[in-house]
């Protein structure tokens, strides 16, 4: 056995413990304790396999899963940005990059590649596993701040205009997923969770 | 659109969220903050396509990422069952196979079907997939209590013999990961971590 290829991938499995220190901004179901990166992640992933059937494009969704148990592993070193934040870019940004040559290069070489490659497109964004990727992305928190009064809309007076934006991607991913997205905006309009600008 | 469909597969995604107020009694690595099911689950995901390499047989590792997020799910019914408890059950319990229909039971009739039958062969265990799944469920808690100075190892007393028992499955998984367990267990002894028969 390379016990060299083991060692360097146990380290990288050591590091990554630290996802479960990344704290999002969103509440879990029902609740006042925010979520950590990590049970995102896992979240993430069934929400994958359990809705796959409604992608857009035929998907490998072992590539999907990839992505989303890997896609927030940057923030150990760069931190929870908030989908609805104005003022930091979201953008691959080069502190991401660092972080991701960082935490990958822990692993062996050829996986560290394949690994940053996963992420890299993920990031990019424009194959469809990446789009179905970013629609649970997307669509989690949704679900979470309907079962949450409105959840971080409401705690951080997020305007319809912004939800419209941000969420709007999931149609990319799933037109039927967004389709049901819309009735839950429409509807936390109604309940108040989300304000129309001539509401205001 | 089916809307049943979706309604039913958000009615899973919501329910599963209890699964990260699952305690373990392992720590998180180098931690005094217990893991739960769902950081735990997302671990084990992760750690199958770091160390995919490692099976003995080739496996279908798609189908070992649906294990593994999936496998702990009834747990959210039937509690978490400490790995050297010496008294409570391990096997397939009524409890769980209950747990299994209900929570699975909420998806759509065919996906349920899907989803109970992964989580049957997981627990069985004699297919490479559901093997190597096993591997990686007993060698996150061996890492995690050998960066805690023993662990739950130590917190209660678990002896030599019953480490052996209960971890020496990872060899039917991974030959490779097995031996270097074997060393860190080694290791452990020779610490005091874990206590050996003439030692007591
Ligand atoms: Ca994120």
């Amino acid at each position: 056995m390379n016990l060299d290829i083991l060692l360097q991938q146990v380290a990288f499995i050591h590091e990554i413990d630290k996802l479960k220190y990344i704290q999002r901004k969103t509440r879990l179901f029902n609740s006042d304790r925010r979520e950590n990166d990590a049970e995102h992640s896992w979240h993430l992933a069934v929400m994958a396999i359990t809705l796959a059937e409604h992608s857009n494009e035929p998907i490998d969704i072992l590539k999907v899963l990839k992505m989303l148990l890997i896609h927030d592993l940057v923030e150990i070193d760069s931190g929870d940005v908030f989908l609805y934040d104005t003022i930091v870019n979201h953008d691959n940004t080069e502190a991401e990059r660092k972080a991701a040559e960082r935490i990958f290069g822990l692993l062996p070489a050829k996986q560290a590649k394949e690994f940053v490659a996963i992420w890299e497109e993920f990031e990019t964004g424009d194959t469809a596993e990446a789009m179905f990727a970013h629609s649970m992305d997307r669509f989690e928190p949704i679900l979470q701040n309907v079962s949450n009064q409105g959840g971080t809309w409401t705690e951080h007076n997020v305007p319809y205009d912004t939800v419209m934006d941000k969420t709007s991607k999931i149609q990319h991913g799933s037109k039927t997923i967004w389709d049901f997205t819309e009735t839950l905006i429409d509807d936390s309009v109604l309940k108040g969770y989300i304000k129309k600008p001539d509401q205001e």
